[in-house]
């Protein structure tokens, strides 16, 4: 339980991971936020598409950039429930994302503050300000979940 | 010059990367092969497409995964003209891509033999072979001459 209301988009996040699960995918949700509008959602769903891509945040990042008309996404922010693998920290930077919200650490897949540490290189050509924590416990409570339920 | 005629999925990769320079794009092609056979490929894409993450190598593994029905592109190859950032070395783990064969490296960009070196870290939870410089001069000289024009 976290102690005060989530952000909006945390929740929506959440609520996206929940859809995850439900279709058989593990529950990781993502969103894009551009001035207090969302621009772009989705679900992990590798599975559903077979696509190995399509994880929530690259998803989100696309769908933004469609409905804004650019590949560029200055100004925008992501909230996803999962620290970001390296794939989608690398897509992150390639979209000039201003601000990464996650939920959970990722000590195994994540790339922002374990393994290759994608923003942390002199070479990244974008570093977006990273807020890790929000919503936490309900975004692990929710892989635990899923996972035990399937061992 | 190369001394001796390049393998013929890298020479594919590379009249891909041509492409991609004619329609304005980065020159960087990608080609996936199963047991000998192109099972994917595409040019580097992010304006035309307004994708932030439409580099050459995504796009290729997301037709591989189409054709072959599958988001494990187990057995399989990919060629490609540049070494992978730190997206697409991500890409190419979760694809569980067998072998990697890329042309000239990019020490600001790439993420294989540089920054964030996405297949060297204990976590990575798949190792694909890596074969550098397969194609470097071609390769580079695209870059150079597309960079060049654009100055």
């Amino acid at each position: 339980m976290t102690r005060w209301p989530l952000p909006e988009p945390m929740a929506r996040a959440l609520e996206l991971a929940r859809e995850a699960a439900a279709a058989g995918e593990v529950p990781i949700g993502a969103v894009v936020v551009k001035d207090g509008v969302v621009v772009g959602e989705a679900h992990n769903a590798p599975r559903e598409l077979t696509d190995p891509t399509a994880h929530a945040e690259v998803l989100a990042l696309r769908r933004a950039a469609q409905k804004l008309g650019s590949e560029r996404l200055e100004g925008c922010d992501l909230w996803v429930t999962l620290e970001p693998c390296a794939m989608c920290a690398g897509a992150i930077v390639h979209a000039r994302i201003a601000r990464v919200y996650y939920g959970a650490p990722d000590p195994k897949g994540g790339a922002v503050e374990h393994g290759a540490r994608v923003f942390e290189h002199p070479q990244c050509l974008h570093r977006p300000e990273v807020y890790p924590g929000i919503g936490e416990e309900p975004a692990a409570a929710q892989l635990r979940e899923f996972f035990a339920a399937r061992r």
